[in-house]
């Protein structure tokens, strides 16, 4: 079972100008699944990372990877093949960046880090190259403030792993060129992924807003004892979860009355309001016996599985949903 | 393409004194969904409303839904017949609980009605009877307060609808007998459902009170402009809700970290902490125009789609969901 994604071809009808050569600055975990989405869309994708090993590490993850996908019937071994022979590993960062169109930048996240590899990128890349980072928390316009190409600077933000799940949170500085955040979008879309446009800087920008607003009200009944870890997680994975695999919550909200999304709020607006204001606005303490209870209650739920197998399920069972959401599509 | 669901048969060594014979008292939208699901798994299901109309409204609902699941493959017409057989209406409340074993109360979400018909309800069942109620958002302390038979109420509520989204929170009173509870949890497992255990009363109980956690959130983000409908919906459906289809909160975070959700927690919890405190806890107004806002967000992303159309797509991809699921479960 394959499942559709991006793909470069001629029916595109693209233009010398646009990106079919990408670098991947950072081959870590970030680094290394880009190398998945970038091959298998037509990209060639040059990898450059200061510390030689962990490239290494990275094909020999990306190799591990499509092989796991062959056997498990996501990919053809043609395809497999496709995606190995456009990758290539660099010990130079001015021939890693030669003739790409697109650096997607995964170093450390530290600000101090980041802005160094931005200068260095902004001085080495041909000046109409995009610059896009998968920086996660760091403000973006702190990262390039002063670059001579600011314009050309871009947060691209994946999900983790940015092969499997594929939201991308895109937000351009304040100074970056229109014509770049519009570019960006376009691109990431022709690979496959769901770049959303995030407007300006907040803290944990949209997605991790979302999933922190969750953990806390998830730790919060746990800690209260109002129900135990396994329970928390049934009222997700077997309800709301299953719906929001297809609907984010405005779609969810709008079935939720036969009027639609206008009078589902009307009717229980006064009735949200009531629980929000009882939910506890403090987050959790995350001290180490805090943790740990969490994670006994963890330990009793998933067993003893190791979590690379774990890890491995939500991965083919995300591309199933994915196929059967690109086979039968909200109509 | 079925799925496995809730059976009663004799390899389950049922006994005299198991649940087999059910009455629903109140038979609208979740009613008439619980219909399917103690029919599907072989309990001989009695239907009763005050008001026949609805008893009729909700038989041909029945007749309907389950021509449509046969005719997208995920019953047989043997399992509909199967079903059929089993339902049967009743115009006096005598004769609806003659026999059964547990009462599922669906009616309006008033603490008063809900009073007058438990009050009835207690009156009439015989003693050994569990009478559960479906309300979504009151007390079920309030609901059965001062009842003879308080010791065998409980609460067992839904999620929208039933049939389709199997988890359901029990919460017993203060006085409720824990064999109850346990029955009771026994008992809707038997259905196939996932029952979830919720210790005391707390507004909106645990899975609302969750999903007003992401309520909140989007709306404020579109509010202030940070992202448009389509986008928040976007890091939901392309992102956190491929994931929480498969695992719970705390599971998702344990998949988050090498080490797990304790190294996650560890490494992550001050950054969360900075989010969270960064979160808004004003509840959204609800006012009309703020609701016309987001309607018409609603609208651009939703097309013109008859919304009858878009709950039964959703509906038959939770099946599938939950197909793939039974198929390959967490390991």
């Amino acid at each position: 079972m394959g499942f559709p994604r991006g793909k470069i071809t001629e029916r595109d009808g693209m233009r010398e100008s646009e990106i079919i050569n990408v670098a991947l600055v950072g081959t870590g975990v970030i680094g290394r699944s880009w190398m998945r989405v970038f091959s298998r869309a037509g990209c060639c994708t040059r990898l450059y990372d200061n510390d030689r090993s962990q490239t290494q590490k990275a094909l020999a993850w990306f190799e591990e990877s499509l092989n796991l996908d062959v056997s498990e019937g996501f990919i053809t071994a043609k395809e497999a093949e496709s995606s190995r022979a456009l990758v290539s590993a660099h010990d130079d960062l001015t021939d890693a960046l030669s003739g790409v169109q697109y650096i997607q930048e995964s170093g450390p996240e530290k600000l101090e880090i980041k802005q160094m590899i931005f200068r260095l990128l902004d001085q080495t890349a041909d000046p109409e190259v995009i610059i896009a980072s998968s920086t996660s928390s760091l403000d973006m316009n702190q990262i390039a403030e002063g670059l001579h190409g600011i314009s050309r600077c871009i947060m691209a933000h994946p999900f983790n792993p940015p092969h499997i799940i594929p939201v991308v949170e895109v937000m351009p500085t304040r100074k970056t060129n229109p014509e770049v955040t519009k570019a960006t979008i376009d691109f990431l879309k022709r690979m496959g992924q769901k770049p959303v446009l995030v407007n300006f800087y907040v803290s944990g920008y949209l997605i991790n807003r979302i999933q922190a607003a969750v953990v806390r009200e998830a730790i919060h009944q746990v800690e209260r004892g109002l129900a135990d870890v396994d329970a928390v997680d049934t009222v997700i994975r077997d309800g709301l979860g299953l719906r929001w695999a297809l609907f984010g919550n405005f779609g969810v909200n709008n079935t939720n009355a036969d009027g639609g999304i206008r009078e589902y709020y009307s009717r229980f607006g006064e009735a949200y309001k009531t629980v929000m204001n009882d939910l506890d606005s403090t987050p959790p303490t995350f001290a180490p016996d805090m943790i740990e209870r969490i994670g006994r209650g963890v330990d009793a739920m998933e067993g003893k599985t190791p979590l690379s197998a774990i890890c491995r399920w939500r991965d083919r069972m995300v591309l199933r949903i994915r196929a059967l959401k690109e086979k039968d599509p909200n109509p």
